[in-house]
């Protein structure tokens, strides 16, 4: 099933509330939760949260509030966290193996996530072979069938931006449906597959205008 | 001069701008550039090009283009990247640790940007007094002497979320005037205070969302 036209300001809130829940998950005296409540921890009007939360369906009673676990459970189904999501980084210089390392730790630690960064892929010959945390760092060369083989849809672009638009066709061609793209650059990607940016350069640049007054 | 009523919208296409005039400053050949190759070239509709420029002045001539060189400088100046920006990264961990890395890399081989890591905090012991590419690691404790000491106006919070709002306040009570934000929480800056938030974990997750067809 498929939701069509839920904005994405709406499924950027869904991972606020799921964090608020699995947090609240752990603790066995709270077992419902208003949307009052969820949204003052989610930093989110409560009146949003029920609209949000009604684009997929009707999971709160009226006067009683949220079943957490249930919630939970509703919205990792939602966001397709509730079975493991394969992650490649191509690209193992400084950002990509720093954020291999920093996902290797933060998603195998918390089951929550159901995110596993699974293969790098570099174009260096002193890199491939290698591992980073135990992550296999492959030839840029083998991307395609290694991201087929594993089966991975969701990749990561920390190559330099000449290169970037190059890496996004390769990994559509092999079927990666969700790019996050850390080069500095604009790219392009055909229908279907779902981009998002994060030019941690830009948004300095952008705060760095905020500095005079 | 502040330009008050300005849109985050316009300040965070003017990055895309400068890159394209950066690149172009090298070019010899190039020494002017019409709206519509600036948009093309930035990912931005012309229109919108001319219209994001007219509200710091009038750069262009009609028929003629922008002075490329002139047009770079401009941007500079309205992001205050004419000067050099010193940034403080708190959290020496895995994610920290790592922009450290890369900015270091990035940025200082690179003097367009003008953005300088200076400083990294960490509460822990083991961490304090080493230096992590050059950057030295200085104690949780000190960060506000420090701060002021060194003149750091922008900071980057990469400690575990419920650090975040504390480091936030003590970031901001030693004179921050804007903050990135690395952890996966919300937290709340008094007016005058610029926040931008980077939670990679949160665009993974949306981006899950949109996997299942």
């Amino acid at each position: 099933m498929r939701w069509k036209k839920i904005s994405d300001a709406v499924i950027r809130r869904l991972p606020l509330y799921l964090r608020v829940l699995d947090e609240l998950a752990n603790d066995p005296n709270t077992q419902l939760i208003s949307s009052q409540d969820l949204g003052v921890r989610a930093g989110v009007g409560p009146a949003l949260v029920r609209k949000d939360l009604a684009w997929f369906g009707e999971f709160g009673k009226q006067g009683v509030g949220y079943e957490v676990k249930f919630l939970r459970d509703e919205l990792r189904r939602i966001l397709n966290l509730d079975s493991e999501i394969k992650i490649a980084i191509v690209g193992a210089g400084s950002l990509g193996a720093a954020f291999a390392r920093y996902a290797h730790k933060r998603y195998a630690d918390d089951s929550s996530f159901n995110l596993n960064v699974v293969a790098l892929f570099d174009n260096d010959p002193g890199k491939v072979g290698t591992e980073i945390d135990g992550i296999p760092v492959y030839s840029a060369n083998e991307m395609q069938e290694r991201v087929r083989e594993l089966q991975i849809h969701m990749a990561i672009i920390a190559v330099p931006s000449e290169q970037a638009q190059t890496t996004a066709d390769r990994l559509v061609a092999a079927g990666v449906k969700a790019i996050l793209n850390f080069a500095p650059v604009k790219i392009n990607v055909p229908e279907g597959v779902h981009l998002a940016s994060a030019d941690l350069s830009l948004e300095l640049q952008c705060l760095a205008y905020y500095l005079r007054d």
